[in-house]
């Protein structure tokens, strides 16, 4: 098993390293790393092996390189494109499913969280969010980024980091590729997303969590066949 | 922002390409792939691109490289190392009880779907796991790994595909750090786990879920501080 990784062991220490030196300097998203010939002499290694470092960080999205101004702290904060591997996965109904399944079984009890938890800041975040996407959906635009970043603030309102980390891979993991024109699923978008934000502001975490279950079982009917809904 | 992954563009399509190859020669774990040569003819492109687009999937953990033999579909099947980016994460008692959390969210309503869908091939893979836990914990040796090993294939048997990447990915995010030497965490481990096995068995999603809420709750308490048990 450990042979199978030969071909990463060369670079690898050296991306640890760069690793360790952004967590010692605690540097933040966009924040900028030193040059390659800095990085060379500091590690001791030859400047190919920084590059060659440099390029698996920017694939694991920890650094990014802007041509002609260096290199800096991705945004993405080493979250990978695809968490899941769901890359091999069929893109089908099933998983569109399992997909929701999952945010059936997490996304209630952290909206239960969020409410007992969510700072003042929090709650208006949530709130300006929840407006934006409203008005998206009343102009018959594409509101699924937006209504992502939604679901994302409530997730940081919980304070749990691993459910801030694990909630927008979960959303990110697959497309729902359902019919967002259907007037009855924006009516009921609307609703929900106005009663969930309701129960958060009034700290009621069994209200929370009835008006996500509301709101994702609604996302689930339409997953299905329309002869099976 | 867009601007940000500049250093991506380059090999990143031919990156795409080759997962593309993977997926519609349905190649599998351990899979030969063409050579360098014959993968720059055949997406017209350089060797150079090939090879840096060939690293990048080896860090990607969609291909091992073995030196000599050539590149192989990788068993990791594209999970990333770090899914949920918390290598910049404080490895504290905070994030170990926030992942705890999750689990406890997350794997008694596993642990239910488990019992209803469990095929008699899942059951034997299950109860011959945990056996092999139990051994591992009565010889007084670290079970921890053949542990992840049991609760993935509890995963497994919920039949979600979603569910089945996810939990390794939360299990490989943190360690847990506890004492696993104390006498009433192994009593109770080898008790709840033998509850939660019995009750997939006897197809009882009830049983099977509070079982591994008794399980997680019992770790949760050694995860907090002694004086706050």
């Amino acid at each position: 098993m450990d042979e199978l990784h030969e071909g990463k062991s060369l670079s690898a220490s050296v991306e640890e390293r760069i690793i360790q030196i952004i967590k010692d300097n605690e540097l933040k998203p966009g924040d900028r790393l030193d040059n390659e010939y800095e990085l060379a002499q500091r590690l001791g290694v030859g400047r190919g092996t920084v590059r060659e470092a440099i390029k698996a960080l920017v694939s694991r999205n920890v650094l990014v390189v802007r041509q002609g101004s260096g290199t800096f702290v991705s945004p993405r904060q080493g979250v990978p494109d695809d968490p899941l591997g769901l890359t091999f996965a069929k893109q089908d109904r099933q998983l569109a499913l399992d997909l929701l399944d999952v945010r059936l079984i997490l996304e209630p009890e952290i909206a239960a969280l969020a409410a007992i938890k969510a700072t003042e800041g929090d709650q208006k975040r949530i709130e300006s969010q929840c407006d934006k996407v409203e008005k998206l959906i009343l102009s018959e635009r594409d509101y699924r980024r937006e209504d992502v970043a939604l679901h994302r603030l409530i997730a940081q309102a919980s304070q749990n980091q691993v459910i801030t980390t694990l909630v927008p891979v979960i959303h990110s993991s697959a497309t729902l590729n359902i019919d967002l024109t259907r007037n009855e699923l924006k009516e009921n978008t609307i609703r929900y997303h106005r009663e969930l934000i309701r129960a958060i502001r009034r700290r009621d975490p069994q209200g929370a969590r009835f008006a996500m279950i509301q709101h994702l079982a609604e996302n689930r009917r339409y997953i299905l066949l329309p002869e099976e809904r």
